[in-house]
């Protein structure tokens, strides 16, 4: 039996400046508080609690440093113009995270705990989520391993740590269609490898090409898989669709491939609209074909911070692959807009994604 | 030009209960100093120096946290019958650590600075250097991203750190073989990925194996490679060797694989004993093979902690392999009395391997 724990509140005593909405970025201010909850074998989770944002300290054995052994998430809380607090989906990052955990050897959350964590949070720090058009409260969980010792085992303790940023609209002048480096010698994770979940190594891994492509001019990095050098996986840390002949086409979820919650929504809406929408397997070279034959439509890459990211052009081997003239699709357009619609309360959510926050004064 | 810097040295007020040499264990009691060194874009490493032993203090959004940008290294260092104190092959490490920052685009380091680090930090905390039989000093070496941002991209701040453990004997009852379980599911690494840098991912993604082996009543994993799960690429976080016919195999490096100092060391070794010893790609079909008919001689891992650990059994697809009836080989036993008499300055030292400090009282 699961036994409640009891969420302590101790507030801080002077609040940060806020910084101008119109400057926000992404992850560079953090609010008032953070929530902290340990973990050791003998007493499982213990002691959750909301506390003023504050360092974390740890021995310099500690196996996050050495093992990597860490999960996160991340997901958005939204102020509507009615003044309501709506946050997309988060049973699902706590389930993902709870998947995540099973791979890396990390003991398993309460996700009604990890709710009430939120919630409390989030009402700590409300007069922190930003209402200009665009921005959003980012909300980072992560979990670490902190036993201080040498051994190459999973953890005896563990940290449980949510963290907020406001953050900025990821397109301030209307979405803009990227340009993507088509990666054939990097490799960002391989089937029965930890590429499903969210773990710090699979970005660590990912550094390198990013700055690669970077240098080149593409602003991110499209995935082939580990083995062949030939299906598509992720681009740069956000799934990836494309519109063939009016069908919209997804890699299937293979155990590398991280199992994005905008994918999932996304799969969600465009089957609600009756738009044919595919999950398979899909080489480069197809999309190649379909882009010089004139029947791939559109590309675009979906995920928590930019929710759509069109793809305007492609380079694979120097070959270059301009997509819908570099403009943005009309579909992609129309899914940006129904998706941040539902998220900003300003649609209706046909689905019951979105849990409105009873916050507390 | 790089900047020569001057390292700092801030003795602790009191001493550390030192443990008893006969309960060390493996990274469970650490020293009375540690070495820091800081990065940050502007400056370049700055401040070395040698502190107290003390607690790591990030701000949590420090980007280890969350991308796991990290390389460390391990080595020992150990205390002759006549009192010198001997480093193997550190300037090995060091320039190892230096290409797995390449790797996961952390800066370089500066070879002499960390070994003056090194030789300052074993000077400060030369009475926990061990003397017992199989015992010695362990040294942790890593470094990771401290900047306080969640974009995904290089941190623009570093920290260097070196923590020191004295270490028991690996086997305090002999060199014992170990039972290894290949395992067909997980993958550690893949070519094209992180496998050969020394950084925390890869052995988070090792953990759920190493786990469910255990579970079965084996010590360790031996992995194959990540496209045709066929290909032997290391044992646990070892490298392995395979004696079949007088001829010594160990698969070579592929970019997977983990660059060993003490498998480098292994194999010049043999080839300065006139023993033939070939790198190639080896399947574990062919282990098996040669188990099966009898000419699979011996087999063991190889690497910083244990030196030289013999395998036993192998089970692969519950398929259970007998090696060397169970019993540590004729060569095996060479190796290691070898390699630990030339460590321990008990042996001569043919090839320069070991590095004698200047330790200031």
């Amino acid at each position: 039996m699961v036994q409640p724990l009891e969420i302590q509140l101790e507030r801080c005593k002077v609040k940060k400046i806020k910084p101008p909405q119109n400057q926000l970025g992404f992850g560079v201010y953090f609010t008032d508080h953070m929530f902290i909850m340990d973990y050791s074998l003998e007493k499982g989770w213990y002691q959750p609690r909301v506390v003023p944002y504050q360092p974390i300290v740890l021995d310099p054995s500690a196996k996050i440093f050495h093992y990597g052994q860490t999960v996160f998430e991340g997901l958005k809380a939204y102020r509507t113009e009615d003044g309501r607090t709506l946050l997309f989906r988060p049973q699902k990052n706590i389930q993902r995270m709870n998947r995540s955990n099973e791979r890396l050897s990390i003991p398993q959350l309460n996700e009604k705990v990890v709710l009430e964590a939120l919630e409390l949070l989030i009402s700590a720090d409300q007069d922190w989520i930003p209402t200009e058009p665009g921005t959003s409260l980012y909300i980072r969980p992560f979990v670490f391993a902190v036993q201080p010792a040498l051994g190459v085992s999973p953890s005896t303790h563990y940290q449980f740590v949510i963290i907020m940023s406001p953050v900025g609209a990821y397109y301030p002048e209307g979405v803009n269609p990227v340009k993507i480096f088509v990666e054939s010698e990097f490799v960002r994770a391989v089937i029965g490898g930890v590429g499903e979940a969210k773990t710090a190594g699979n970005y660590a891994a990912g550094l390198n090409a990013q700055e690669n492509a970077k240098k080149q001019g593409y602003s991110q990095v499209l995935w082939l898989d580990g083995i062949h050098k030939r299906y598509i996986e992720e681009v740069g840390s956000m799934n990836v669709f494309f519109k063939i002949k009016g069908t919209v086409y997804t890699p299937s979820l293979n155990g590398s491939i991280l199992d994005g919650i905008t994918r999932s929504s996304i799969i969600q809406l465009l089957t609600h609209w009756n738009i044919p929408v595919v999950e398979k397997v899909i080489s480069i070279e197809e999309v190649y074909e379909a882009g010089k034959d004139g029947s791939l439509e559109e590309a675009f890459g979906t995920g928590t911070a930019a929710v759509i990211s069109p793809i305007g052009e492609l380079s694979w081997q120097d070959d270059k692959l301009v997509i819908q003239n570099g403009l943005i699709g009309e579909l992609s357009q129309r899914l940006y807009d129904a998706l941040t619609g539902i998220q900003k309360g300003v649609n209706s959510d046909p689905f019951g994604w979105m849990v409105e926050l009873d916050l507390t004064p």
